[in-house]
C-alpha cells in the first residue's frame, strides 16, 4: 500500500534524525546500565517480582556482560535505539523471558537517569584524580624552584618580586578551590533517581533506599518529579565544576604562552615537546599550552550552552535532553587529556635562571625601600613619597633581599597547609564508598 | 600653561571613564572594609606598627563609623575614588597621622579582595535565608495538597498522574541540591586573601593567621599570587552558586506561566496580583513570574558574562576586574526579591480541585493499568501490548485511584527526610561563628 | 640513546594531543584547498614563479584531484598532518618538483584561511538555500490556512483571535530577518585573505588582485594582519548569523511542542511522524521538534563559545584557532538537517479546524467589540470601559467575524510583498558570481 | 476594610517589583514615542479617526513636547506606568478629550515595539558615526607611521617583520567588517511594526504603508504576529552588532596592554593617560585600554544574555522581554564612551623608534631569506632547509630591508580602497532619508 510505504520511508528519516549519534554516546554508559539493572533486579525480587531462579539467571548474564563491555566485546547494534534495549535484549536472547522483567517498575526515563548519574560519578573520579596529579606536580615545582625570582605584574606592568615558587603554587592552590566545586558537583550527582520512573513514581511498591545503598549513592532523589527536573541540572552544574579546573588550566596556559614568548623568556620547553618551524629555529611555539588553552575555553563556554539547552523548559522530561550528552561527555575527555599533558609538559619545564638581573627590573624592588622605611617608623604615605622622589631623582638604589615571611609569601610558601587542604576536600569525595558498592553489586 | 590645562582636562575624561559607577557600588562595601580594616589594625599591632594608644584611637573611630555607616550616614564624596580612600581620609581628618597607618602593610588589592570576601559572604547569607524561607513555603503546600491530582507530562504530553504534592515538592527538593552549589561557593569565599598586598605579598611579617580567625574565616588564601587570582574567580563561582538557584526559579515560573493558562488552568491568583487587561476581565498575566523568569535567565547568563571578562587574561591584577561588581552586585538584590516575591505569591496561590475529571486525562492511567497485570504476574512487555489493544479498541478503562506508595512517590512524599536534608546543607555555612567574629570586631 | 628514545615517545604524545581530530575535519576541506591552490599557482605563473609547463602540469593533476575528492577517492593519510599537506604530497609523488612549488608565496596560515572562506561560501550558500525551501514551505501553509482561526495569546494568557494563516507566515518572514545576518556574514566571508602569508606578508610580488577574481570573492582583506585577523572573526560571525535562523527554528518548535500538547490540541501529525509509546497510544510525542529546539539552541550557545576561545588574544595567530573548526562545521550539518526535516513535518502537518468554537475562546472577541464603538465615535479609553463592564455583567456578545483589512493582518497577509523581500535578499548573495569563478577554475 | 487594605498593600509590591527601573529606561524613549505617535495621528486622521481639528491640536502639543523633551524638560511621573502613559496622559491634561484619541488602533505593545526600533536606529548611527571617527584615526596613524617597523608575532612567538602601519591599518579594516553586522542590524531595526497592535493586529482599516513612509522605515514587518516577534530578536542581532564592534576593540586593547608593558615597550602614553603609582613611576598602567577590554568583553557576552532570556518563549508578547532594556541601553552608551575615549588616547599614543635593533629580533627576517633565494630559483622547500641549516650553524645573515610590494603589505597599505571599502558599508546606511523624515515629523 502506497501510504504504508510513505509511511516506512519516512520512519527511516525520523529515526535517523532522532537517534542522532545517541547509539555512540551511549556505548560509554553500558557498564552503568548493568550496574543500575543489577541492582534494580535484586530489589525486584525483595518485592516479590522476580523469583529467587529468575533473579540468579539474570545476575549470572548480567555479570558476563559487564564483564564483555570492560574487555571491549560490546556494541550497539545497528537498529537497536539505545544502550538499555542493547542490554534488555542481549539478555532475553539468553536467558528468555525472565530477560523482559528487568525493566519493571521502570522506565527508560529513571534507566537514563541513573546510568548517567553512576557514569559522572566515575568521571568525576577521574578528573578528580588527574587533578590531583597536577596538583602534585605544580606543587613540587613550586618547592623545587621557590627561590628562583621572577617579576611580578599587576596591569600587566613591572610590579613587584615574584618567584616561581609562587606562580606554580598559585596554580596549586587554585585546584583546590576548583575541587569545591566538583565536590558540589559530585553531591548533586550522587543521590539516586531510580525509581522515579517517567517522573511520576510507580505503582509497584519499589524499595529505593535499598537501590540506594546497592549502588553506594550517598541519598536519594526523593520526590520524583525532581529526580526527573535533575536531568540537564546534574549535568550544568557537573559542566560548572569542570569549567572551574579549565578555567584554573587556560589561565596558566595564557601565563606560559607570555612566559615562554621572547619577550618575557622565563621558561622554555625541550624542542620535542614544542612545534617549531624548519626554517625558523628560534621558535618554540607552545601550541601543547595553546590547544590546553581553546579546549579549556571551550569547556568554559560549556554551562552556557547547556543553560542555553534548557532554561524555559516546562517541568518534565523532554526529549532535548538527550542532546546535552555530546559535549559533555567529550569535555570529560578533553579536560582529563588536558591535565594529563599539563602534567607531562611541567616534568619537562626547562626554567631561566638569574632572570632579575637585568636591570628594566630594578624597580620591582621599590615597594621594599618603602617599607624598609616604614619599619623604621615612617608613616606609609610619607614613605611613599621619599623613595618616589629618589625614583625620579634618579637616586633611587633596590634592595635586592627579599625577606618576605608571612604566610604564603615568596619565603614562607606553606606546602604543607596547602597539601592538607587539598587533602581535606579530596578526602571529602569520600570514592572508596562507591567503589566497595560497585564491587558488590559486579563480583 | 597650555598643555597643562590640556593635561588637566585630560584627567577629567580619564578619571570619569575608569571610576565608571564604582563610587555607588563601593558604598556596599563600606561596613565591610571598616571590619577589615579593624582585623588588620589588630593585626598590625601585635606585630609592632601600631602603638597600642593609635589602635584604640583608630578602632574608636572606625567603630563609630561603622555605626553611622549603618545608620545611612555616610557616603563617598565626590572626588574621593574608592570605599578605601574614604574611609581612611575620614579617619585620618579626625585623629590625624594615626589614621594614615592604617594602610601598611596592605595594598588596595588585597583590601578590596578581603572586602568583597567579607561582603560576599553576608549577600550569601542572605540568598541562603531567603532560599530557607521559599523552601518551607513550597514544602508546606506540596504537605497541604498532596492529594491533589494534575495531569504529569512528559514531552509536554500527557502521560501520568501527578499531584500538587510532587509538583510543590519538587521545587522544594531542587533548593537542596543548589544549596550544594551555594555552599561551594560560600567555602571559596570564606578564605582570607587579607596580607596578599599587591598580589605578592608584603615585606612586613604580617599574622595573617590572626586576621584569619579575627574576621572569622574558615582557612587562608595561602598563596599570595592564588589570593590575587581569586578575584574574578570567587565572582564566577558565586555567580554559578546563584545561578542554580536562579534555574529552578525560572523553571518553576515556567510552570506557573503555563499552569495558569486557561488551556491549562490549574492554578490561580487573586486579582490584585495578576495584572489584568481593563477590557479582557478574563486576563490574569503572570507579570511577576514572567519577570521572575526573565530575572533568573539573566542570573543565569551571569557566569558567562564573567568567564568572557576574566579568561585569557594572565595572572596578577587587571582593571578588568573592577567591572565585574556591577551585574553581581545587582544579581544578589535581584535574586533575593525573585525569592521572596515567590513566596508571597505562593502565599496566595489557589489551586483548582478535580483537574483529573475532565475525560481527556483517561489516558494518565493506562500505565496504573499495565502495572495491575504485572502484579498479578503478566510479563511487562506483555501487559504493555494488552493494554496498548485495550486503548485502540476503545475498551480502556482507567484505574483512577493512584496508590504509589515508594519512596517520593505521590503517596509517600518523604517531606521529613526533604527537610532534614536542606536543614544538613544549611547548617554547613554555620553562619553563626562568622556573625561571632564580627560582632566581637565591631563590638 | 635514553633521550632520544625519550623524545620520540614524546612526539606521539604531542603530536596526538596537536592533532586531535583535525585530519577527519579538513577533509571538508578538500575542495577548497584545491579550488585556492588552482587560483594561487596560475598567479604565481604571472609574476613568474612558476613555468608554463609547471602551471600545466600542476593544474592537470590539482583537476584530477577535485574530481577524486568529489568522488570520495580521497584521504588524509594517517602520519599527515592536515589537508594542504596532503595535497601536496600527492602532488608532488605524481608531477615531482612542481609540486613542491605551489606553496610559495604562501603559508598554511593564509592557505586555511581561504580555505576556510570558500568552505563558509558554500556552506552559507546551502544554509540559505534550504533556509528558501523552508521560506517557501511555511508560506505556502500560510496561505492554504489564512481562514482557520487559532487564539492569540500574550503573556501566554488567550488575547486576540490569530489564525494559522498569521502563524506560518510569521516564522516565514521571519526567515526575511535572518538571511541579513547570513548576508552579513556572506559579505564578511566573500574577501580574499590569500597572500597575507602568516599574517605578515610577502616579498614576493604577489598579485593579490587576480586571485580575488579568480576565486570570484567580492573584494579583498587588504590588510594582511587583518585578513589574519579574520580567523576566529569570520567564524563567529558566522555563528551569529546561522544562530539567528536557528533562533527562529527553536521558537517555532516550541510553538509545536505546545500546540501539539492536549490541552491546546490545534495541531498533529501523522503516527509515522512521531514517536509514540506503545502503551499510551493518545501519546504523539514531538520528538523530532523537540531536538531541533535543541539542536538549534545549541547553535544558539555556539557564537558565545567562539568569542570564548578567541577573546583577549592578542593579534597575530595562535594555534587556539585550529578548535573553531568542530563545533562550527557540524553546525552547518545540523542546520541544514534541522531546516529539511522542519520541511519535511511542515509537508505532513495536519490542522484542527474550528478550535474557537470552545467557548473558552469567547473573550478573544472583546476587543473587537470595543474597536466597534470606536468606529462608532466613541473615545477608545471610554469603550474599552463599557466593554470592560457588559463582560463583567456576563452581557458581553462576543462579535465572531474578524475583520482584519490592513497590511500584515489576518485579512491581509501581503504574502506578495513578503516573498519580494525575500527575494530580494536571496538575490543580493549572488551566489552565480561565484559558481561561475569556480566552475572556470576547475574545468 | 481588611482584605482591600491588604490588597492595595499587594499591589505596591506587585507594582514596585513589575515596574522595576522601567520609567527611568523609558525617559530614553521619550522622544521616539512623541515622533512614533505624530505619524500614528496623522494615518489616523487619513482613515477618518481623527478630525483635522483634533489633529492639529494634537500635533501642536506634541511638537511642543518634544522640545520640552529635548530640552529636558521633561520626566515620567511616580505613578505613571511607562513613557507612553505619561504622553498620553500630558496631552489629555493640555488638550482634553482628543488626547485620548491617539491610542486608537495601537496596543502598547507595538508602541513600544515602534518606539524601539526608532530609537535603535538613532543608536545605531551614533555608534557607526563614533566607529566612523575611530575608523579615521586608525587609518590616519598607519598611514603616519607606515614605516616604523615592530615585530610580527605568531603563537606569540617572534615571527616576521610587522610594522605601526600594518598594525594600527588593520583594526581600522576590522570596523569595516564590523559595519557590515551593524549593517543587518540597521536593516532589521529599520522596518515597521506600528499597526500590529498587541501582536495580532486590528479591526481598524489602519494605512501602515503611510507610517511607513512618514517615519522613515524601509519597509514593514508585514505579518502582525511576526512584529511582535521582533522584540528580543531585533535586540539580539544589534547586540550582535555592537559585539562585533566590541571584539575589535577588546583585541586592540589586548595589544595594547602588551605593547606598553615593558618587556614589549613598543608603546607609551603621557602620564596624564596613565595611572601611575605614587611609589612606582615606571609603572603606566594602562586602564583605560584595561577597561575598554573589560566593557567590550562584557558587550560581546550581552548577545548570549538577550538569548537566554528570550530563547524557549513561545510566539506572542510576555513581560520577560521589559528586562532586554537594561543592558542593551547601557551597552550603548559604554560602547560609544570605548570608541571615543580609544581615538582619543590615540591622538596621544608615543610610538617608539628603532625597535628592531635590537638582536633578538634578528630571526625575524629569516623568511626574507629564504624567499630571496625562491626568487633565484631554488624551490621553496629546499630554500627552507638551507636558511634553516644556516641558523643552526650560527652562519645566518639577517637581510633588514623589508621591499613587501604586494597588496595589504608593509609597502602597500591600501589605505585609499580600505577607506572606499569602509565608505561603501557606511553610505549603505542612508541615514538622511531617515533624519528627511523624522524632521518633517517634528518640524
Amino acid at each position: 500500500m502506497k501510504l504504508w510505504e510513505k509511511s516506512s520511508q519516512t520512519e527511516n528519516i525520523i529515526e535517523k534524525f532522532t537517534v542522532g549519534n545517541d547509539r555512540e554516546l551511549d556505548l560509554q554508559l553500558a557498564t552503568a546500565d548493568v550496574i543500575g539493572s543489577l541492582a534494580h533486579t535484586k530489589m525486584l525480587h525483595t518485592i516479590g517480582l522476580l523469583s529467587l531462579s529468575e533473579l540468579e539467571s539474570i545476575h549470572k548474564e548480567l555479570k558476563k556482560l559487564y564483564r564483555e563491555i570492560n574487555d571491549g566485546n560490546f556494541e550497539i547494534e545497528e537498529g537497536v535505539e539505545d544502550i538499555h534495549s542493547q542490554v534488555e535484549l542481549i539478555l532475553t536472547q539468553r536467558i528468555g523471558d525472565a530477560g523482559k522483567k528487568i525493566h519493571s517498575g521502570r522506565s527508560r526515563n529513571d534507566q537514563v537517569l541513573v546510568d548517567l548519574k553512576i557514569f559522572f560519578r566515575s568521571e568525576i573520579e577521574k578528573i578528580v584524580n588527574n587533578s590531583k596529579l597536577l596538583f602534585d606536580q605544580l606543587n613540587n615545582l613550586s618547592e623545587e624552584y621557590k627561590d628562583v625570582l621572577i617579576p611580578g605584574y599587576t596591569h600587566l606592568q613591572i610590579a613587584m618580586p615574584s618567584s616561581f615558587g609562587l606562580w606554580f603554587g598559585a596554580y596549586a592552590e587554585s585546584l583546590i578551590d576548583d575541587l569545591e566545586m566538583m565536590l558540589a558537583a559530585w553531591k548533586v550527582s550522587n543521590k539516586n533517581p531510580l525509581g522515579s520512573a517517567a517522573g511520576y513514581g510507580s505503582s509497584f511498591p519499589l524499595n529505593r533506599t535499598l537501590t540506594t545503598e546497592l549502588l553506594g549513592f550517598d541519598g536519594l532523589n526523593y520526590n520524583v518529579v525532581y529526580a526527573q527536573m535533575g536531568r540537564g541540572k546534574t549535568e550544568r552544574i557537573i559542566a560548572q565544576g569542570i569549567s572551574s579546573i579549565a578555567a584554573t588550566l587556560a589561565k596558566f596556559s595564557m601565563d606560559v604562552c607570555l612566559y615562554i614568548n621572547q619577550n618575557f623568556g622565563f621558561i622554555s620547553f625541550p624542542d620535542e615537546l614544542t612545534t617549531g618551524s624548519s626554517i625558523m629555529p628560534h621558535k618554540k611555539n607552545p601550541d601543547v599550552f595553546e590547544l590546553i588553552r581553546s579546549r579549556c575555553n571551550k569547556i568554559q563556554a560549556l554551562p552556557n550552552e547547556i543553560a542555553m539547552m534548557t532554561t524555559n523548559l516546562p517541568s518534565g522530561y523532554h526529549r532535548d535532553l538527550q542532546l546535552l550528552k555530546e559535549n559533555l561527555f567529550s569535555a570529560f575527555e578533553s579536560l582529563n587529556e588536558c591535565l594529563l599533558i599539563s602534567k607531562y609538559m611541567l616534568e619537562h619545564i626547562i626554567i631561566k635562571d638569574n632572570i632579575l638581573d637585568d636591570s628594566k627590573y630594578d624597580y620591582l624592588f621599590s615597594v621594599e625601600v618603602v617599607n624598609n622605611e616604614v619599619l623604621n617608623g615612617v608613616p606609609f604615605r610619607e614613605a611613599y613619597k621619599n623613595i618616589g622622589a629618589a625614583i625620579e631623582s634618579g637616586t633611587f638604589q633596590p634592595i635586592r633581599a627579599v625577606k618576605h615571611t608571612h604566610e604564603g609569601s615568596i619565603g614562607n610558601l606553606c606546602h604543607k597547609e596547602i597539601r592538607e587542604d587539598f587533602t581535606q576536600v579530596y578526602n571529602s569525595f569520600n570514592f572508596e564508598k562507591v567503589h566497595t558498592a560497585i564491587e558488590n553489586l559486579v563480583k
